[in-house]
């Protein structure tokens, strides 16, 4: 196939359990990583849970670390190692794991699905991780971001998540996506518990709305799974922190 | 497979034009997807350049709209429709058309290289175009905000593509992955060339710098494929104007 990157193919085995490489002390964009591992049962190791973890964070994220035959230097993390491949980016990642760990639709040439799946996690990840991060970071400026978001950003993000629940391509259930648990409604689920951290009043005053019963509901639904239940109780769930959501009763609502 | 998402298989012909759906009158992040379409000589239609195509837009991102059978409802633009999917999110619409068009590995089961790509194209994306973005929106913090962007995070970003040209990955010539031109090199392409527009001064310094040679050899390299410089010269390549990549003077260095 001229002008087709080259494949570099590997053969390794991937019969290994995964590597999360992220900061320890709070949940941040690792988490999303954590849920997907939790809820399939994946077998893996953490650096947030290993001592002098830390350690291989700043490794991989040094400035002279030129990556490998196979793998470009992540930028930040999350970094997932699984065999001999080392990736970055949290909705790159979740592509990765989804369909391996029954999370998405398989990637194949007659099934779009996963792209359908990933497009929402984007979005989630956009309006509900990256915007919320902003509203703290720099701080001279957060009081009127933080207003703005929780009365305009948030009830659009929230509404167009309802409105998603409300299709047909949802299906039956509490789900996002095909009448089945994909990784976009963890993401999601994350990313509301975060905020209800972060900005407990505008949170409570949205649930009491009927707006978002559909985005509340699924919340709940994925609270309640018998893995992320047992998980969220165990000690391998990070605490909030200086992390992406930050609880500044100043910057929530009265 | 209990516990997995019920795949919705389609099998509807995909040999039909692309769709892309976006705003007229700016590049903006159509333009990362144009790109793909333009380099792999691809049948696409686009909005921009349709009669009333502003109204296909707004149709899709109306808060009525509840998608089909098969596909959620996007929350904006860019949208690319091909065949029976409709999906959203830059970085997905690229996942998407890349190994389609010969532009990033295929999917399998036995090669990894789909999600480096990925990481690096999301990379670009977070810090080179929304980052950018971030600096002249809103409009009272956007000095500060552009002075610290071109002093300490273009460089960063640039010094971290410096060092991903630099890795075995990423083989012989001017890419940054693999040694064949992915979407990834399109991405920062049109990454840089935004940056050139929006400020053409620090850009003259990081240009003149020996610490970011090989972007810049990139860079060139994607501008002299006679496609993309065939496309650069058409009327099909939208001017810069009041998306992400805006020109004020006091917000360039000097």
């Amino acid at each position: 196939m001229a002008d087709t990157p080259s494949a570099k193919r590997q053969k390794s085995s991937k019969d290994v359990p995964y590597e999360l490489i992220y900061w320890r002390g709070l949940p941040g964009r690792g988490e999303h990583v954590r849920l997907l591992l939790e809820e399939a049962g994946a077998e893996y190791t953490d650096t947030a849970h290993i001592e002098d973890g830390v350690k291989t964070v700043l490794a991989q994220i040094d400035d002279k670390n030129l990556g490998d035959e196979l793998n470009p230097p992540p930028l930040a993390p999350p970094i997932l190692k699984h065999g001999d491949l080392v990736i970055s980016q949290t909705p790159n990642i979740l592509l990765y794991l989804g369909p391996r760990l029954g999370l998405a639709p398989k990637i194949t040439d007659d099934d779009d699905g996963i792209y359908r799946v990933n497009a929402l996690a984007l979005t989630a990840l956009d309006g509900l991780s990256n915007e919320a991060h902003d509203t703290h970071h720099p701080k001279e400026e957060s009081k009127r971001r933080a207003k703005d978001y929780t009365a305009n950003r948030l009830p659009k993000f929230f509404g167009y998540f309802e409105r998603v629940l409300k299709s047909k391509a949802s299906g039956e259930g509490p789900w996002l996506y095909g009448g089945s648990l994909t990784y976009a409604d963890l993401v999601l689920f994350q990313c509301v518990d975060g905020l209800k951290f972060a900005f407990p009043n505008a949170l409570k005053r949205l649930e009491g709305s009927s707006d978002y019963k559909g985005l509340f509901e699924l919340y709940e639904a994925v609270k309640e799974r018998p893995r992320i239940k047992e998980y969220l109780a165990s000690g391998r769930r990070q605490k909030y922190s200086e992390g992406i959501y930050r609880h500044y009763p100043e910057l929530d609502e009265e």
